[in-house]
This record gives structure tokens, C-alpha cells and sequence, in this order.
């Protein structure tokens, strides 16, 4: 199976405890990609400006990361200066420059219509929506969203909700969609807005799975917790490798059970996890498959009872 | 096996948005009391005044719980008043009246000294210790403490972290304690000031046990999940009876294996749930052990993959 993704493709500077890194690859396509690759073919639609050259490539082409999809515009690339010195749940923006990504139209390539599954990453919900109509043969559509188009662009978020199966969100920003300090009741709300599956992530305490359902004393189906970590060096990116191992997870199953979606949330969890312990794109760019099983398996043994 | 549990027996006005209690019955040995019971026999040390009669004594009879040891003093009983109108994860004090409470001096009964387990919640860490002292024969020891005795009594608080062998505390405590923000650092420092386990509490984002040990990259054990409630009624006493349910069903085992421990954890949040659910003890005093066994299921399908 192979994902198509739809989203930024970034430079990064970022402050975190650990120190400083000036113009790292990032933007949540990038992120989502290099977690989605390590479990099956992956399609990216952005736009970069010119200062993305051979070295940005090579990290794509190293994951065989399909970056046909990637239109190369006058001008620079969307770029993002942020720390999270008091806070490494939290990111503190400095400096935000769309450039390239301000007139960004995403056009599909013909070689990607097949893709069977859709991720909309985080961008304007109009752009989501469009995307999603032109691939009428995607199973299975998911995506994320924030709280700025939360805040000010309903009715765009809203017909963009209605065309998912999967929606991916942070804890507070479920809440604030929903109108519900209440998880159980928020996500009941979002349920009933379009997507069928919800995944709520929630940084270091882990993530909760909910599936619609027509039984009353239905909530939530699965909860996984994070991988505790002796140094978050930059959490920049985690939620978005959260969402690249749970959809290429879900992705390389042959058939989506209940089942397959647990182990999507515990591969969601792992890759997380990983993305947290370099700066940028950094350690997903030496991650092997092993090192991916094998902290799969910590996770498991850290949850489980007999 | 039976617990001893020193601590406070009180009365709580409390306010929430499901609606304001005047004088629950509460406090922190309460509340631990009534989980720990339906797991195995507990005596209590406490002090109340001339406002606790009949019907609060009839609460710890019906559960079997041994009240010899709460002393009746001249004069009212603790009063707690807090509110939780903005934010259900953090209690708002409006009013606390110490009374009897100003002067406890814990007094333990012949007939608790053959106790095994003593659980020293949540007091003056130079009582702990005290308790803990004149307690030798206890062969596993818990306890609990808050922000208020970590800030400003850091001496009797070293002294007491001493004797115990497992600290239940709150994951903004425990970086506190630590003077760390980061989980895993901050546990493997407190580790280092006495107790072998450490159980951190996340309130609705569940909780997670750590055990010394010599091995280096070695963090968390185990990490469980909060069960999703629909409606938070009142979380006054979730702590405690989370350390109820926790070291209740640690004493009703034979053996202290590291599975044991697990289970411990499982029941530790099922009961921190079920206090969640009506306002102060009103849960626990209807509750059933099959309510609790089905709830320990439905926690264990929450977390589970195979």
C-alpha cells in the first residue's frame, strides 16, 4: 500500500534545552514521511523554495520517499523559528515565514492517484478538502489540524472533517473543537462531526484511540503511553511521526481490524518517541527497522499486564 | 495481610461543575481506608472532633475497617472547602480549619502492631516518621506527601522518605521533589533519597511505577492508563484511593512479584476512577468488588495488544 501525503516542507531553527539548531529540514510532510517510509511507499505533495537542494532531496530519496510531488517555486521555503525553553510540551513561536507556501495549490501527480491512503497534514482545511476530492479512490483519508484553523476557519474545518476516516488531534485542541474540557465527551462530539476513528494525542502521557460506536457506554478503545526519555532533546515534529507510524503502520496491514489499529497506536507511540531524540529529522534519518521493533516490543512490556 | 493507614479523617465542602457538597466525608485516610478495603483489612489512625458521630463511624463499619484507632478530641474535626470550577485536575482552596488536626499526635493500638503494611499518607513528614518508627514490624512501607511539605519542611521530609519503601506522589510533585522537569530523571533522583518503588500519578492521564535498579538505560516499569469517565463528579480522594486500591491489592497478594506490583497499578486507577465518579466517599460506600473486577477487565482491554 502506498500513502499519499499533502503538507509543509520546512526549515526549521530551533531552541530547545539541549542547544540551538539553525534551518533544520522539517515541516509535518517531512516528518510524517520519514516515520511512514520505515512501513511502506510514500508519496509527498508540497511546495519548496530554492533553497532546497540535493542535501533536503537525499534525505527523502534515502527512505525512497516519492518527492515527484514536491513543485520546486521561485522564492524560499516556508520557514519556522521556534524554542521551548520553559516548556517542552509547548513550543514558543519567534518567527513564522510562508514564502513559497503562501500560493501553495497542491497539484497530484498522475502517478499518485492510486495511492490507497490519504494524510492530510496540517494545513488550510480548503486545501485538505480539494486534495481529498481530487483522490476519489483513497480507502482510507486521514488527517490533523490546529487550533488556528480551529479558532477562525470552521466551516472550512468543518466540510474538511466531513471527508476523513481517521482525524489525528492534540489533546487540547480536541477539546477546544469540541467545546468540552471532558476527553470522553470531546471526542464523542468530534466523532459526530465527520471521521469515524479518532486518535487524541496527548505529548508525554502517550495517546487515546476512539472508534465511533453505536453502544452508549462506548468511549475509548485503546490508550497508549509514551516511551519515557532520559533527555527530549527537540520535540519538534513528534506528533507528526506519531501520525507517520500509526497511518504506514495501518498502511502495511492487509486488513484494518481492530488489532491492526492497536498495533498502529503502538507504532504511532514509537516513532514518537524516536522523533524526539535528535534535533529536526535527525534520528529518523539513522533509524533502523530493528531499533523500531525493538522498542515496540518496551512499549508492550511497559503496558502490559497478563 | 492488613494495612495500617495514618492520616487524616475529615469533612470537605466541595464544588464542582456537577454541582457543591457541604461536609462530605473525607480525608485523605478515608479515602484510602474505604479502596484499601476491598482488597484486605485496614485499621486506622486518625483523629476526628465532637461533629464526627454515628453515621461517619457507621461509613468505616460497614467496610470492616478497624476505627480503634481514631482518637475523639474536644472540639471539630479537619474542614476542607475547595472548588474545582475551572480546572477539574487542580483542587482551589478556599478554607482549611486544622481543629483536632492542629495537635494530632498519632497514637497506634496494640492491636494494629502486628500490621505488615503501613501506609503513612499524606501529614506532617516528622509524624511519618514517628508512625513509621514505632512501627518496626512492618515489612512494606508507603507513603504520600504534597507541594507544601517539599517546599518548606525539606529536612523531616529526607528523614521520612528514608523509611519507605514505596512513595506514591503526583507527577508535579515529584519534579518538585526532584528539581527536574523531565519524568525519568526526576523518578531516578527520588529514588536515590530512600524508597526502592516510586509510583507517580497522572491524574487522568493515568500513572506510572518505577523500581531502583542497576541497570543503566532501565526507567519506568509500567505505565497505566486513566479510564475515560464520562462525567467527573468530584476527583477529591482519586489520589487516595488510587493508593488504596494500589497497596490494598499489594497486601492481598502472597508473594510481592514484579507482576503483583502490576496488578497493584491496574486496581491503584480502577479505584481512583470510581472515586471520581459522585462526590466524596458516595462511591466507594455502594461499591461492589464485582464492579471492580469488571472495571479491572475493561482497564486491562484498554491497554492491551497481543
Amino acid at each position: 500500500m502506498a500513502i499519499t501525503v499533502v503538507g509543509s516542507v520546512a526549515f526549521d531553527s530551533i531552541e530547545t534545552p539541549a542547544g540551538r539548531k539553525e534551518r533544520c529540514l522539517g515541516g509535518a510532510a517531512t516528518h510524517f514521511s520519514l516515520a511512514a517510509s520505515f512501513f511502506c511507499d510514500v508519496r509527498v505533495i508540497a511546495v519548496v523554495g530554492e533553497d532546497f537542494g540535493a542535501a533536503e532531496e537525499a534525505v527523502f530519496q534515502a527512505h525512497n520517499i516519492d518527492t515527484r510531488g514536491i513543485e520546486h517555486a521561485a522564492g524560499k521555503s516556508f520557514f519556522w523559528e521556534g524554542s521551548y525553553l520553559d516548556n517542552l510540551n509547548e513550543a514558543k513561536t519567534h518567527n513564522t515565514e510562508l514564502n513559497v507556501f503562501a500560493a501553495f495549490e497542491p497539484k497530484i501527480p498522475a502517478a499518485y492517484r492510486d495511492s490507497e491512503f490519504l494524510f492530510l497534514a496540517n494545513i488550510d482545511p480548503v486545501l485538505q478538502r480539494r486534495v481529498r476530492d481530487e483522490m476519489p479512490g483513497a480507502k482510507m483519508v486521514a488527517g490533523d489540524t490546529m487550533n488556528y484553523w480551529i479558532k477562525d476557519h470552521r466551516p472550512a474545518l468543518a466540510e474538511m472533517l466531513k471527508g476523513l476516516d481517521i482525524l489525528l488531534i492534540n489533546d487540547g485542541e480536541v477539546k477546544m473543537l469540541a467545546g468540552s474540557g471532558n476527553l470522553a465527551q470531546a471526542a464523542r462530539a468530534v466523532l459526530a462531526m465527520g471521521p469515524r476513528t479518532l486518535v487524541v494525542k496527548h505529548g508525554e502521557y502517550g495517546a487515546t484511540l476512539f472508534h465511533k460506536s453505536a453502544s452508549a457506554g462506548r468511549t475509548a478503545e485503546l490508550r497508549v503511553p509514551a516511551l519515557l526519555l532520559e533527555e527530549v532533546v527537540d520535540p519538534t515534529g513528534a506528533g507528526d511521526s506519531f501520525a507517520g507510524g500509526f497511518f504506514g503502520s495501518l498502511a502495511a496491514e492487509g486488513e484494518l481490524t481492530p488489532e491492526a489499529f492497536r498495533r498502529a497506536m503502538f507504532y504511532g507511540s514509537v516513532m514518537g518517541s524516536f522523533a524526539c531524540e535528535r534535533f529536526g529529522t535527525e534520528r529518523m534519518q539513522k533509524l533502523t527497522r530493528q531499533e523500531i521493533d525493538g522498542r515496540f516490543k518496551q512499549l508492550r512490556a511497559l503496558t502490559h499486564i497478563d
